[in-house]
């Protein structure tokens, strides 16, 4: 099941990084590479920070046509897309846990400890976004809005914890879907944030 | 014979990363990393994402002293630059062609299909710029004016044709140049573009 | 020894990162990410072009702890930092000269030549602070101030010539540190730049 979660939330990210190419004016290749960058960057940050080969969108090419879709789609239906912000909402929350569980789930394959594994996750949750913010000339949005990595980090940890008190890998992945999804959800609705850093060189 | 149009072409390259690192008034060593990372970046983005290691200049640390005179050579003809765009928009047209002949190669020979070699070819003809944007904290131009991922994305499937057709390898790399080069130079000529996609938040 | 210095250095090359994420109003995250990225961006960087794995602070996560919570710390103290502006450049010359020395090392020790051990030397030491300023959607300043990445460059090939001559490898370590400390803080204090190189395209 997680499998066809994270089709969906490679999809949704893929139609939100198409968007901000727009945002930009630019061509359609650059659409698709952006949207291509946002659904699949994170998880590719993370295999190439852990030596973790091949890429999966290189053993699987079929998810770059279908993020590739997904960015001509979202050309196609563009007007549509103003009045779908909360369902994008949504579908990201969904999105992040799921990158967060699958990289958590990397990482520990490979045998690493728990830290590890938690940055792991909160990687490949986040720096799919974060890319997209650095190709489009943005300041990353995920550390000026509402909690965003801080959720993935507690998610990982609430899923490690899980699996120490005894649930079945199944429950465990369960229980940290719909903690964190609840998580997000509740931190966009009240507008949760992390304490911000104001600083500037003059006193 | 395609060694040396690829010399000419990191060399080519280089020399329009020094030119941008000039517009952004950055020092002689920004102005070498920046040519360097033009001319020899693509392909380093296209080895890590494969995990194809050593990387090229890694290898032939001859090509970086080659594109370091490139830049250093190009701070000192800098009045001269201005009277040569067109030889640049040609030596550019046929460094793309071979970047791209090269990348498809390399992920040919690494065993993996037509699909995933594409993007390789497509990663190492443009990547060298989007670097070169991101470093001068631009917004990547590849994506915004005439043809340019198009031609490279059109170049190696005309290239895996040729092959499919039944010529020999020389003849497809040599095909494949004329056709792409002649692509990229009437797609500048004629202002051929991908279509733009312009969104905004407000209806 | 070396291994303390590296400590304080990534330490205090946190707490510069810290600074800038601050002002750029990023939230705790960003800054404890710009933070590790600052002190440890440079190494990975390296690591990962050179396909040497794992990478320092994934096989030594306790890394990560340390620049988290200097980022944190950053955070409390900041009215302070300003204060505190010759003492950072102080061990921000002590942490390039160390970062450059275990750049060159790491490659020594893969069997690279010196070119690209100089280089490794070079990225190690300097690609925190680009990382940092592309992060911070800045263009990279150590491109743009008084020599930095020349110093590691110049540090590097003295180190090569220490060990030529003959020099235990403690005792080149020792002089390249002097020597390069030195020189920076003469290059800051004497305000020695790189020459810049102003293009642009009208005449």
């Amino acid at each position: 099941m997680l499998h066809y979660i994270y089709l969906m939330a490679i999809t949704a990210e893929a139609m939100t990084g198409a968007l901000s190419a727009g945002r930009r004016g630019m061509d359609w290749f650059g659409v698709i590479l952006v949207a291509c960058v946002t659904a699949l960057g994170g998880g590719s940050v993370r295999d190439i920070v852990l030596g973790h080969y091949p890429l999966t969108w290189v053993k699987h090419p079929e998810y770059l046509i279908l993020t590739s879709i997904a960015a001509l789609f979202t050309v196609m239906i563009a007007p549509l897309m103003r009045h779908l912000r909360s369902l994008f909402l949504v579908l990201d929350a969904i999105g992040l846990i799921a990158f967060t569980l699958i990289g958590c789930q990397t990482a520990l394959d490979m045998g690493y400890g728990l830290l590890i594994a938690s940055l792991s996750g909160v990687v490949t949750g986040v720096f799919g976004g974060v890319l997209r913010d650095i190709f489009c000339n943005d300041i990353p949005l995920v550390f000026r809005r509402e909690l965003y990595a801080g959720v993935a980090f507690v998610a990982s940890w609430f899923y490690f914890a899980c699996d120490y008190l005894g649930l079945s890998h199944n429950q465990a992945i369960l229980l940290t879907f719909l903690g964190g999804f609840a998580f997000r959800l509740l931190a966009i609705r009240f507008h949760w944030e992390m304490p911000k850093f104001q600083y500037s060189d003059e006193g």
